[in-house]
C-alpha cells in the first residue's frame, strides 16, 4: 500500500486527507504548531498545550467511526454569546485528553481508539514556538493569528518568516517523511498553515533526503495581507524559499475560474483567483492542472476532484 | 433478568449503579432535572438545556466502555482558574449533543452508544422547572442551587418544597417503573436530590401502581441547612411526606460510625452520622442494617457493600 503523507494545517489538510481516505493509500497528516488564535489560542494559554484545532481536523477527516455523530460532535462550535465563546467540543476534548494523559502524544493515541482513526495525525513538534513575519518595511510581526488576520497595513509583502523560539521537529514526523513514497504539501494559507512546518528544524532536511516524491498544491483564491496578487508562480517561488529550488517533483495547480456572485463577495475581501502563469516557473517540477472549484458558498478546492488527480499521481 | 431502577441524582445514583452493574440485573436510572448549580446551572442558563450533571454521572456509571478513558474523560472538570470555569467534559458533550440532535432524548441515546451504556438513563421530565423550598419561617428559597448550598440561615427547617411551574413525567420514566422489579430510592441529598423526583407529577401514583418492591437507601451523613440533627426515622418521615405512609418495602440503613480525623472534619462543618432510631420508626417496612462505610476522605458508601445487601434484598 502506498504510503502517503500530507503537510499543513487547516482546512486543506481536511480537504486532502478526506479526498484521499476513499483511496486505498496509507495516509498521515503532519500539522503545524503554530497556531495561536480562536479557541485553539484561548486553550494554549491557558492550560499551556499544543494547539489542537489542526489536529482536531485532520483526526476528523481520518475517522473510521461508523458513528457519524463522533465527528459531528468533533467539530461542534459553541455559540459566541456564551461564556465557551466559540470553542470546538474537539479541542476541548483534546485538552482534556492532554492534561489527563500528561502529553500531547499520548491523548493523540486515545483521541485515534475513540474516533477510531485510520491513518496518522503527528503534530510537526511537540515544542512549544511562536511564528513571526518580517514585513518589507522591516517590521516583525509576532504570532501566527496576527499574521492571518492582519492588524498591520496588509498591503505590505511578507518578506521572510521564522520561529522562535527554534523547535526540532517530531521525530515521528521525520519518520512518515522518509517512509512514504508521496508527501503532499497544501493546499492551505502559505505563511500560517504551510510554512510553518518547513521552518521547524529537520523538516526541510528530511524532504531533501527521502526517496518520497514531494508534491505541492497551490491555491484557488489569494489572501489579502499574506498572498495579494499571487499567481502559482509566486506561490512556488516563496514555498521555494524555505524549500529550495527543484526539491518539488510535482505542482498541482487550479484552472477553473468561475465569474459571478460568489467571485464579487470575494473581491470585496480583496481576495480573487490565483492564475496558472506557467511562463513564470523557473524550477524543475511537472506542472498537473485540473479543474478543482467546489460548488458551493465558498471557492474552495472539491475533495473529490483533487484526490482523483492526487491518486492519478500516486497510482495504486 | 430482574429489572432495578435507581432513583435519585448526585453522586448517590453513582454510587448505587457502579455497585450494582456487578451483579447481573437489567439497571435503568431516572435522575433529577432540577439541578441548577455550578457547570450544569451554566449551561443550563446559556443554552437553554435540560441539566446534564446528573445524566453524566449516570452516564459514566453504567458506562460499559473497554476504554475507561472514555469515562474518566466524560467526568473530567477544567480547571478553575480558565475561562472554562469549571465545566466538566461530559457535561459540554451533552450540550453539544443536545445542541446537535435537537433534544436531550435524542443526545442521550448518541451518548448511550459512544459510552456503550449498558442500562437506561431517564431524565425525570422533559420539561424545564425550578425547584422551590418553603422554610419554617414561610420563608421560599428559589432554585436547587441555592437549596443545595444555603445562603439562608441554615438552621430553619425546610417545611416543604414544590416545581415551579409543575411538571409531567417523562413517559419513559413512567414505563420503566412500571416494568421494574424493585425501585431504589437514594441514596442522595433528601431535599435537592430526591425530592424533586417525587414531585415531579406522575412519579408517587406510579410507585403506588407498580408490582416493584420500593427500597429507600437513608443517607450516611447529615447535611448542614437540609437535614441537620436528622436520624434515620427522620429521613423516612419526610420522603413519606411526598410518597406517602406504607409505599415503602424495605428501608436499608447504615449503623457503622466511625471516630476520627474525618468525623472531626465533618463535625466542623456542622455534618454528623446519621442515627439508626428504630424505636421511632412508624410505618411497615423491612428494616435492612449493614456497615456501609468507605474507608477514605469522606464519610460514603461503599458501592461494593451496600451493593451487597441490595443483592439480597433483590436476589438472583
Amino acid at each position: 500500500m502506498k504510503k502517503v503523507v500530507v503537510i499543513g494545517g487547516g482546512t486543506g489538510v481536511f480537504t486532502v486527507l478526506s479526498g484521499l481516505r476513499e483511496y486505498p493509500y496509507d495516509l498521515a497528516a503532519i500539522v503545524t504548531m503554530a497556531d495561536d488564535g480562536g479557541s485553539t489560542g484561548v486553550l494554549r494559554e491557558e492550560f499551556g498545550i499544543l494547539p489542537p484545532g489542526d489536529i482536531r481536523r485532520a483526526l476528523v477527516a481520518l475517522s473510521g467511526s461508523d458513528n457519524k455523530m463522533v465527528s459531528e460532535l468533533f467539530n461542534y462550535r459553541f455559540d459566541e454569546n456564551s461564556s465557551l465563546k466559540g470553542h470546538s467540543l474537539g479541542n476541548l476534548l483534546l485538552t482534556a485528553l492532554t492534561k489527563i494523559t500528561g502529553s500531547l502524544p499520548e491523548a493523540l493515541k486515545e483521541a485515534v481508539t475513540i474516533l477510531n482513526v485510520k491513518g496518522e495525525v503527528i503534530p510537526v513538534t511537540l515544542e512549544k514556538t511562536k511564528l513571526h513575519a518580517e514585513l518589507e518595511n522591516g517590521q516583525i510581526i509576532e504570532g501566527e493569528s496576527n499574521i492571518d488576520i492582519p492588524k498591520h497595513n496588509p498591503n505590505l509583502k511578507i518578506k521572510s518568516e521564522f520561529l522562535k523560539p527554534a523547535v526540532t521537529a517530531n521525530k515521528d514526523a521525520i519518520r512518515a517523511i522518509l517512509e512514504s513514497d508521496f508527501v503532499i504539501i497544501g493546499p492551505g494559507d502559505l505563511f500560517t498553515s504551510l510554512i510553518p512546518n518547513l521552518l521547524t528544524e529537520g523538516v526541510v532536511p528530511t524532504l531533501k533526503k527521502t526517496k518520497a516524491k514531494i508534491i505541492y498544491i497551490t491555491n484557488i483564491m489569494t489572501k489579502y495581507g499574506e498572498t495579494n496578487n499571487f499567481n502559482a508562480s509566486d506561490f512556488i517561488k516563496t514555498i521555494e524559499q524555505y524549500l529550495g529550488k527543484n526539491v518539488l517533483d510535482y505542482v498541482v495547480m487550479n484552472v477553473e475560474q468561475m465569474e459571478g456572485r460568489t467571485l464579487e463577495r470575494y473581491k470585496k475581501e480583496n481576495v480573487d483567483y490565483v492564475d496558472y502563469d506557467s511562463k513564470n516557473f523557473d524550477s524543475r517540477f511537472k506542472s498537473v492542472t485540473g479543474k478543482f472549484l467546489r460548488r458551493g458558498q465558498f471557492l474552495r478546492h472539491d475533495q473529490g476532484k483533487l484526490a482523483k488527480t492526487l491518486a492519478k499521481i500516486i497510482g495504486k
